[in-house]
This record gives structure tokens, sequence and C-alpha cells, in this order.
């Protein structure tokens, strides 16, 4: 077992594959990737690396599985449910169980965030057009969901 | 459910508590402080933050549960298992199950890291005089476990 993945520029880790976030086919998402730093058949959390592109943005989506993160770099904004979040670096966000959630970059900066989640989990689902139109109900969700 | 808590300065966060690292009659350390990021009834993982101050060290042990560690600040050493490790911000250590472990700050600098972990797992046990004794018959990990 590989006890040292040395830490490289740009939040790379030796050994770690910068992989896609997900299918495209599946979800709308913009310029987000994803490192697996931590994932065993002995732990029954993983841990991930996900950064956003400047002006990207993850997959609007809720699931029954809790996702704890931690930012480590640049800046953005979260949903998670009802609130719209202003991030910056070693903030902790919480995502419970069923909330709406996704994440932005800055326009002019990435952002980069460690998720902690069980590795046994469910898919994720996307909003239906109602349930999007009432998110977008209230005005500061579809500002933030307009990227606005 | 609290879905933001912010970062302070120092590695603080709001609404986390600075805690003993351990029960000091249970165990020997020097200068370690731990606060949990995350820990809910619904996540089979747990995130910590571990603070070891400049000379400081956790306590020599090991148990069956995985660590998954990202150092966050300052720079270091540990012991996993036969390996003596130089560690700077970002880089990922795993501990794997029953492998001998202690992290050790620098002389002048902390030791800051995030600590992946189950969030039910088992005691950690102590090494015996003759455990002690075998690990330090390696020379470089018996001025590991001198601090030299």
């Amino acid at each position: 077992m590989i006890v040292l993945r040395r830490a490289l520029p740009e939040f790379r880790w030796e050994g770690v594959d910068l992989r896609a976030y997900k299918d495209e086919a599946q979800a709308p998402f913009r310029g987000v990737t994803r490192q697996v730093l931590a994932s065993a058949p002995d732990l029954k959390g993983e841990l991930r690396y996900f950064e956003v592109a400047p002006g990207g943005w993850t997959t609007l989506e809720r699931h029954q599985h809790v996702h704890a993160v931690t930012i480590l770099r640049g800046a953005g904004r979260a949903l998670v449910g009802e609130n719209v979040l202003d991030l910056a670096p070693l903030d902790l966000v919480t995502v419970p169980a069923w909330a709406w959630h996704q994440f932005r970059a800055g326009t002019d900066v990435a952002l980069g965030f460690l998720c902690m989640v069980d590795a046994e989990r469910d898919r994720p689902q996307l909003p239906s057009e109602q349930e999007r139109a009432a998110l977008e109900s209230a005005p500061e969700i579809a500002r933030f969901l307009s990227g606005t």
C-alpha cells in the first residue's frame, strides 16, 4: 500500500488521476474535474478533490447521502437547500440528505474543495422542470442558478 | 442543520470546539489539539483537524481502522509502519490497518492535518516495551521516535 502521495503544484497529487467529474451525457455541468484522494475497501468514507474552473459549476442535484466539504482553493458560491453561501478557503459546508445543491466558481477564479462522502451511496437525482421552477421562485436562488 | 461553518484565523472554525487530543492519562503525547469538522449519524466517516504544536507529537499507536490524512499546515514528519516521511502541506498520508504510526511537528513549526476515519472504529493499542524496542532497532525509526 502506498502510504504517501506527495502534493504536486496546482492541486495535483502523485499517482492520482485527473478524472472527468461525471459522464457528460448523464448530467449538466461545466468545467469540473475530480481526483480521488482516499478510497479503500477497509474505509467507509471516500475523500475526493473537485475543482471547478472559473465560470464553471457542478450539477444541480440531490441525494440521500451527505457531503462534508472543505474548501481548499479560490472562491465561489454554493446553493445548499435554500441557502446561497459565499465560500472562501477552509470554510466547511455540510450538504444534508436530499438538499438541492450546486457549487459555482467565481468568474475569474477557480473553486477547489475536498468532499468526504460515504463509499456506498445512492445515485443523485436531477430536478424536474417543476422542481427547478420552485427553486427559482426565490430571487436569490434564481440569480445563483443563472450565474449572475 | 448548520450548512456552513466559516473558517476563522489560525485553523479554527465557527462553532467548532478546540478539544484535547485524547485523555492524558491514557496515552503519551505532547502539544496536540483536535477539532471535529464533520461527524453526523448519517455519515459513515468522520473528518477531524489535528494540530501538533512545534516540538509536539501524537501518540505512537496502531489499530485496525485506517486513517486518510491530508496535511494542511506547517511541516513535520510521520512514522507509518517502517516509513519515516517528511511532510508538507497537501501531502496525503494513508495509515494502513495495524501500522504503527506517529506524527511529529517540526521544532519551530506546527503541523496541522485533516484526518478522515470511520465513525465506528476500534481502540488504539500502545506498543509494549518489546514492540517499541523492535521499532527502535531501525536507526532511522529510533532517531524519529527520539525527536532527533
